[in-house]
């Protein structure tokens, strides 16, 4: 989910040059899915069936001083970033095979200040305690782990709000998400 | 801000031990204030006029396992312990004089795992990133921390849940709470 995404596409390219069968759906596939309402996750879980992994990688979040940040900011962040996704965990468990996986996305944001990205700290930070406490009770040995990539080099737009943070090439964002799919790992904030 | 609570009150206790003029306030005091209601919190905020510093301990959570988690119980953690801190920010950081600082509440549940506390995991990792992120971005060298307590030596009732883990003392969350009003942190989650 998010395939659209720069992050979401490294992911899925990633994971089809591995082998997998990815099932690739966006808010522009066809058909669209929007994250923020439920019905719509729904649909798509329901068409798409048992998976062996869901990877989600959406959310957009206002960017502005914490001075100028208001409460709907907050919450639209929140209902897009963090019940987004989080979505995928309520009403995606159960289409998920045993010892099957649930990796979000989040970001550097949580745990490095960056101008105007108060509400997107929120929200990654919830999305990723989430996981580490949502992980050990998770049923059917299915794991879930937070992707959490710095800057990315391919996004050059951001790199002069990122200054002296090291960009992260696509491949070892994919990395992170094949471990996350591929490996034994739950519970993590898979940082990169 | 949430005096009648536990760690709100032995925040105010040793404030006032201190030498602080302390205004308390709570949910049930006179007049109560109604954190999930932005006009109550303004209109405290207009009672009470400038402060030196503010401290916030409040918010209540659904604990469920997270195969029982619902959106609702998400989005109601969300405002109660996010939100209904983050607005003495957005509306208390004008209230606040020149150096001053705020301090939030959250506590180990963002990164340790809990039974059932993903919903409480997810608003306490949104605070925290947000303190991180927000605290460069206030002016007039405004500082803002979150006090990050272990479960509490002194609610034993909680401590079956948190199997292995150390209580903390009213002594430790205390001095937590007097570092972040009275010292130089800012950006700091101030983990007992």
């Amino acid at each position: 989910m998010g395939a659209s995404g720069h992050v979401g596409g490294v992911a899925r390219g990633e994971l089809q040059r591995r082998g997998h069968e990815v099932i690739a759906v966006s808010r522009s596939s066809d058909p669209a899915v929007d994250t923020s309402d439920p019905e719509s996750i729904r649909t798509l879980l329901e068409t798409v069936g048992d998976v062996d992994a869901i990877v989600v990688a959406v959310g957009s979040v206002p960017f502005k001083p914490v001075t100028e940040l208001t409460r709907e900011d907050y919450t639209a962040g929140f209902v897009s970033k963090v019940l987004g996704q989080l979505e995928f965990v309520t009403q995606g468990l159960d289409r998920v095979r045993d010892g099957g996986s649930i990796t979000l996305t989040t970001g550097v944001l949580s745990r490095e200040p960056v101008p105007a990205a108060s509400a997107a700290a929120l929200a990654n930070g919830a999305v990723e305690s989430f996981v580490i406490s949502a992980a050990p009770e998770l049923p059917r040995g299915i794991r879930i782990n937070a992707v959490s990539p710095n800057v990315l080099a391919n996004s050059p737009h951001y790199h002069d709000a990122f200054a002296g943070m090291t960009p992260v090439t696509d491949e070892a964002v994919a990395a992170a998400y094949v471990r996350s799919v591929e490996g034994n790992v739950t519970g993590r904030v898979l940082a990169v």
